[in-house]
């Protein structure tokens, strides 16, 4: 008898489909697909599965106890982790997607370029309709940046920095482990002594106890006055109040949020008129990139081998640390 | 008798300047120093003078028959090619300066990011504090580009496009020879052929008679509807009307334009209210960057070296091509 495997994704192409298909298959799974607007065929499936593939909260908690694993779409999973009662199964695993570096990279890049050249201050003058001679700018080439979050994205945004001629990348990770691209890492224990040089600050860390709030006050205190922060990995990493406010008050350079708290922002909050502050509605990450999807897919075909072979899953998630 | 070397920049440190006293020395030159606030003294030494090394029309056509050489610290020299009257001796030698890839180069990939990635549709949507789902986007990973000119500023963006990820990046140049960093180098002859490929098109050409609305009413028809128009070369390299027209309809994705006509843009341009066009002042190339600087004045001691050994001098510009 077959196991059974519900996806419920609205990305998929034919292409997906059929590489779903053919690893399901060697794996002895049937593969149900479903789209997000079919939730109830799809929770109706969902009770004689044992793994779903989705990033739904609605659809797990419509799992029965006998689900085995839940792999995620997304690369952040704070919002499974926080909430246990989303699992009937209490011993569910839960992978996430690691799928979004390139992407989330680009991103990064495009916006240290704005910060660091100065597009938000060229933006005002030329909303006034007015020609400024040019200011004075800094440049990736030759450049020193700190990077919180040593991971997928981490990884991406150093290896583009360092083909742009960065001169120093510096890593904080939770471990302090090497990672390739990096010159050092340090762990995070030591983050005091790491940011009155952050010149340029790039945070790509997900959402955990030990994450929230990480940049608080009096650290975003210690940034020196050119110090330009980037935040791609999610809002409660830092403290929006106290960053809007160095900003404002000129005791650091510039930012770029692409995920703040909470999202969407409501039409009255502060940030919408914070200084030298690049908003994005959280489109780091997307699932408009065929790369992005490719690569989504194939990770969950290689754990759902794993997961048949009774192998550990590579993208298994500590639900108790949270990434 | 020390033969005489007149220098009017503003950008020169102290490093600079004995950098370029070292040079001058061992080329047999006596060096003179001026700032351009300085313009009446620096053109009563220049009578005295040879080489100049600055970037001043009003200066040059204060310089007797007997100037030699003129360095001029700008990459772009149409404005010299164009008026031989600034030149009191018609034999007088232009050299130009390549200093500018790296920090343009930075700006195109800024640039290109900010247009496939969308930025001025979501400028739109956060600027009426309204937060959109997210759009498709494009990447540079797995992109294919079209780099009208393959020069120093060409080369740069190849460089950096390669890095990322880019799948093709087809060159034009006058001769059409191979470039490093190119996959294919076609003459500009063949343009028409190219345009209906081009979903990034980059210009980097100097203002020459052959440039001049190279990219014409016509041509601009023939770029794909997904065509995103970069310009950081000269304004007149395109028919900016028709450019307007096109995105006003929708029948190019978007454009930035660091360089048009004329500069600066007067307020009541239609320009300033195209759509999907990201204006800048004609910033993309300064002197606020140390390599910047550095390599100028790099590239100036070694063509004083070559001028007092009497060898062909690198930088040297044929007034009558323009570049």
């Amino acid at each position: 008898m077959n196991r059974n495997l519900c996806i419920c994704l609205d990305f998929l192409t034919n292409a997906h489909k059929a590489r779903i298909q053919t690893a399901a298959e060697s794996a002895g799974f049937t593969p149900h697909f479903f789209t997000t607007d079919q939730l109830e065929q799809a929770a109706a499936c969902l009770q004689h599965c044992e793994v779903l593939y989705a990033n739904s909260p609605k659809l797990l908690r419509r799992a029965p106890n006998t689900l085995r694993w839940y792999c995620c779409s997304n690369a952040g999973v704070d919002l499974y982790c926080a909430d246990p009662t989303l699992f009937a199964n209490p011993d569910c695993m839960l992978t996430n997607s690691n799928a979004y570096g390139v992407t989330i990279s680009e991103h990064v890049i495009m916006v240290t370029l704005m910060l660091l050249r100065r597009m938000p201050e060229y933006e005002q003058f030329l909303q006034r309709r007015s020609w400024p001679s040019p200011l004075p700018i800094r440049s990736i080439r030759d450049g020193s940046f700190t990077l919180l979050g040593t991971g997928n994205i981490g990884s991406h945004v150093a290896e583009r920095l360092r083909g742009m001629g960065a001169a120093r990348i510096l890593g904080l990770s939770r471990s302090g482990r090497p990672v390739p691209g990096f010159d050092e890492v340090l762990p995070i224990s030591r983050l005091d002594e790491a940011l009155p040089e952050a010149h340029v600050l790039i945070l790509s860390l997900p959402s955990t106890p030990e994450t929230v709030n990480l940049l608080s006050r009096d650290r975003i205190a210690l940034l020196p006055r050119d110090a330009c922060v980037i935040n791609v990995g999610r809002g409660t990493a830092l403290d929006q109040d106290a960053l809007a406010e160095a900003l404002n008050e000129g005791r650091l350079a510039g930012a770029a949020l692409d995920v703040m708290v909470p999202e969407p922002l409501p039409e009255d909050h502060p940030l919408w008129q914070t200084r030298n502050l690049i908003l994005t509605p959280h489109i780091s990450g997307n699932m408009s990139l065929g790369y992005t999807c490719d690569l989504n897919v194939d990770l969950f075909c290689q754990d759902l081998a794993n997961y048949a072979a009774g192998r550990p899953l590579q993208s298994l998630v500590d639900r108790s640390r949270g990434y």
